[in-house]
C-alpha cells in the first residue's frame, strides 16, 4: 500500500465508525472508473467482475448526460406532478406481467424491502415468512432481521422460517426438494399460529451462493405459498435488470408470478434508487393505512438516471449479450479449473457466478476462494465472495463485460491457480 | 389545471401506488427551479418559501457542477477505499463538539433514525423511547413505529411515550413543563420495565407545529434523560444544515449535547444522503454486533454534492444571511397579521416558521392555515403545513431565500388575507 493511502486509511478509522469494512487483505484506492475497467490512485488498471450497481459499465455517457442534465433544471419530489417519475414507472411496469402494475419508488434496496414486508403484513394478518437459510435482504431494522446471513435475529424469530438449498441434489430433485422445504415450512408456522405472510428470496440466492438450476424449480413452492394465502416477494435486487441475461427479471428466468417485486442496486447505475413494483390490490390495502412518502424516492435525477439505464439495456441489447458472454465466460471457467485438476461447483448464468472450488471430500473450500479472490486482484482483476462461510468466488461484472474481457478473467485464474 | 397536466394526472394514477400524495387542490406541475424559484409547465413562476432540501438553493452551480464533474470519473461504494467519503466526514463532524467525532452514512433520514434506533438498542438493554406527541421520523417500518404524524402505531406501544408540547405556556414555564413531562414518561416507563432507551426529538418538532422558544428549553430533560442511562438522539433532518440562523445545528441552538445526531433532507441539496454522527463508544459498541454495509451511501457523486453544500453554507455566509432575512420575516408576519387584526401565533427562528391564525377562543384555526396555503399558490408563493391537524402554515425556504423574496412573501400574504 502507498504511503498516502496508509494516510487515507488512518484519517478514515477515524472518522468513519467501526462497522465500515474494506474489500481485500490489502485495501484498494479506486479513483477512476470506465466501462468495465477502475483504476486506483496509483494508475493501476483492473477489469471489474465484481460490481453489479454500474450494471451498464461505469460512467455510462448516456447515464451521465442524463442525470447531469437533469442536475441543472430541476431535482424535487413527487409532492409536485412530474414527467419523469411517471414516464420511468411506465417504463419499468412495462418490463413486467401486466398485473404488476404500479411502483412505490424508495431510495435503496433496503427501504424497499422494508416496505414491502410492511405492504405483505397488510395484505394478510399472519406475520410468519419464509426465507433462505444465508438470505441477505439489507440494513433496516426490519431488512436486518431477517437478514441471518448479518446476524443471528432470523434464527431466533420464531415466525421467521430459512429454508437450506439443496446445493449437491441432482437438479431433477431440486423442485421437489425445495417445496418440501417450503411445505414443511409452512407447516410449522400454521402449528404455531403465525401463518405465512410472505415466502421472500432473491431471485438468484446470491448470498447463499449463486443456486439457480433447474430453471423453474421455485415455482412449485411459490404456487403452494399463494394458495396458502401468502404472498410470494421476489427480491431482484442482484437478479434483476439482465443479470441473468436470458431474462430481464429473475422471476421470469423461473416462470413464477410473485405478487411484489423488489428492485435496488443496479436501477439507476449507482445513484440511490430502489422500489416495489406490485399488485394495485396489495397496494390499494396499503394506502387505506396512511401515506407513504420518501423525500427523496422518485426524484427528476434520480429518475433520470434509472430511465436511462433501462434504455441502454434495450437499446444496447444487453441481455442477449449477456448470454453469449455468461456462456463463453462459464466454458471458460470449467476449462481452467479442469486443466488444473481442480474440483469446482460453478453455478450460475448470464453474468452471474460462483465458482466453488471442492476438496477431495466435496467439501467447498473457503480459503481457496479467500486466496483466489485476493490472487485475481494482484492479477489486474476484481472479484467477490459468496455463500454460507464464503465459501464460492463471485463473478457479477457490469453487463457490457466482452468476450475478451471474459478470457481475461480466466487467464487471470489460469495464472492464479498455477501460482497458488 | 391544463389538459396535458390532466393527462399526466391520469397516467401518473395508474402506474403510481394510491399511498402516493400531492400537494394542493389543484396539483403544481413543476418543470424548472433556480436558486428560491420555481416554474410550472405553464411557464409560471413561484417564489420557493416551502422546501427545505434545496438548502442552498434549488440547482446551486457550485452543487451541481461538484456532483456533475464527479459522475463523469468514478461512482461506487464504501467498501473500496476513497477520499470523498473521508473528507466529508472530516468538515461534517468538524461542525459539531469534539466528541460527535464518527459517522455512518446512509441514503435518507429515515435509514438514518433506523439506525439510530438500532444503535441505541445496542448501548442500552431498555427499550423505552421517549418523543413528541405528533412527531415524524420517517418511513421504514422502524421509523414510522415512532411517526405518531403518520399512524397510530406509537399510540399502542407501551414501550413509547409521547410528550405533548406546551404550545401556550409562558416561555419561562416551558423548561420545567418539558423537563416534568419527560420525567413523567422515564417513570412510567421505568415502572412498567422497559426503563429508557432514548430520548428522541425533531430539534425544531416541526411536524408538533415548529416550537423553539425558548432557547435551551429541552436542555434539563436532556440531562435527565442522560442520568437515567438513556441517549439523547438529535433529529436534524429538518433544523439542521443552519436553518435556525444562529447555529449550524439545532441541538447547539438550544445548547444540548447529544449522543447520536441524525441527518438528511437538506444534506446534499437533493440527491439522496443521509447519515448519523455519534459518540465513537456507541458505534464501537454497534460494530461488535455486526458490519453495517449501505450499498449507495457514501458514494462519490452523492460526497461531492454533500461536500458543495457544506462549503456553500460556509462560502455564501448563510446562516448570517438567515438571521438577517429571518428576523426581517418574522417581522413582516407579525406585521401584516396585525394589519388584518388577526390573532396568530408566530413561531420560529432563523428561515423557519409556523404560522397559526388563532380563532377567538385563541384555538388554532387549521381551514384558515389551508385556504392561506391554497391562496398564496395562486399568489405565486409556495408553502405548506405543519402542527397536529394541520394547524399552521409552514414557512421554510431555500436559505439563500432574499429581504426582497421576504417582501413579496408578505405583500402575498397581505393580498390572501384581504382577499379570504
Amino acid at each position: 500500500m502507498m504511503r498516502d493511502d496508509e494516510t487515507l486509511l488512518e484519517r478514515r478509522k477515524k472518522v468513519l465508525a467501526p462497522s465500515y469494512r474494506l474489500f481485500y487483505d490489502q485495501p484498494l484506492h479506486l479513483v477512476r472508473a470506465e466501462g468495465v475497467e477502475v483504476w486506483d490512485a496509483d494508475g493501476t488498471g483492473y477489469l471489474d467482475a465484481y460490481n453489479n450497481v454500474p450494471i451498464v459499465g461505469h460512467c455510462h455517457p448516456r447515464v451521465v448526460a442524463a442525470q447531469n442534465n437533469q442536475a441543472t433544471i430541476l431535482n424535487t419530489h413527487t409532492r409536485y406532478l412530474g414527467e419523469g417519475v411517471v414516464r420511468y414507472a411506465e417504463k419499468l411496469t412495462a418490463t413486467m406481467s401486466d398485473e404488476l402494475s404500479q411502483v412505490i419508488l424508495t431510495c435503496t434496496g433496503s427501504e424497499a424491502i422494508d416496505l414491502a414486508l410492511r405492504i405483505a403484513q397488510t395484505a394478510s394478518t399472519p406475520k410468519g415468512l419464509i426465507i433462505s437459510e444465508n438470505a441477505y435482504h439489507g440494513v433496516t431494522a426490519s431488512a436486518s432481521s431477517i437478514s441471518p446471513s448479518l446476524n443471528d435475529i432470523a434464527r431466533h424469530t420464531p415466525w421467521v422460517k430459512r429454508i437450506a438449498l439443496p446445493f449437491d441434489a441432482s437438479p431433477a430433485d431440486v423442485p421437489d426438494l425445495f417445496d418440501s422445504a417450503v411445505a414443511n415450512a409452512i407447516r410449522e408456522l400454521d402449528e404455531a399460529g403465525f401463518g405465512v405472510a410472505a415466502l421472500l428470496f432473491d431471485m438468484a440466492f446470491a448470498s447463499d451462493g449463486i443456486f439457480l438450476d433447474p430453471p423453474g424449480f421455485p415455482s412449485q413452492a411459490c404456487a403452494r405459498v399463494q394458495a396458502s394465502g401468502g404472498l410470494v416477494i421476489a427480491d431482484e435486487v442482484q437478479a434483476g435488470f439482465g443479470r441473468l441475461g436470458s431474462h430481464m427479471w429473475g422471476h421470469q428466468f423461473h416462470g413464477i408470478s410473485p405478487d411484489l417485486v423488489v428492485l435496488g442496486k443496479s436501477m439507476a447505475n449507482g445513484l440511490p434508487v430502489g422500489g416495489v413494483v406490485g399488485k394495485p390490490e396489495l397496494f390499494a390495502s396499503f394506502a387505506e393505512r396512511g401515506r407513504y412518502f420518501n423525500t427523496y424516492a422518485g426524484n427528476p435525477v434520480c429518475m433520470a438516471a434509472a430511465e436511462a439505464v433501462l434504455d441502454i439495456i434495450a437499446d444496447e441489447n444487453l441481455l442477449a449479450h449477456a448470454v453469449e458472454v455468461g456462456d463463453h465466460l462459464r466454458a471458460g471457467l470449467i476449462e481452467v479449473t479442469a486443466q488444473h485438476g481442480l474440483p469446482a461447483n460453478i453455478r450460475g448464468t448470464g453474468l452471474f457466478y460462483a465458482l466453488e472450488f471442492r476438496d477431495s471430500h466435496n467439501t467447498p473450500d473457503a480459503q481457496r476462494s479467500t486466496d483466489v479472490m485476493n490472487a485475481l486482484r494482484s492479477q489486474g482483476v476484481l472479484v467477490g465472495q459468496c455463500g454460507l462461510g464464503n465459501t464460492a468466488v463471485k463473478i457479477r461484472p457490469p453487463l457490457p463485460f466482452s468476450l475478451t474481457d471474459a478470457d481475461r478473467l480466466c487467464e487471470a485464474l489460469d495464472e492464479v491457480l498455477t501460482n497458488i
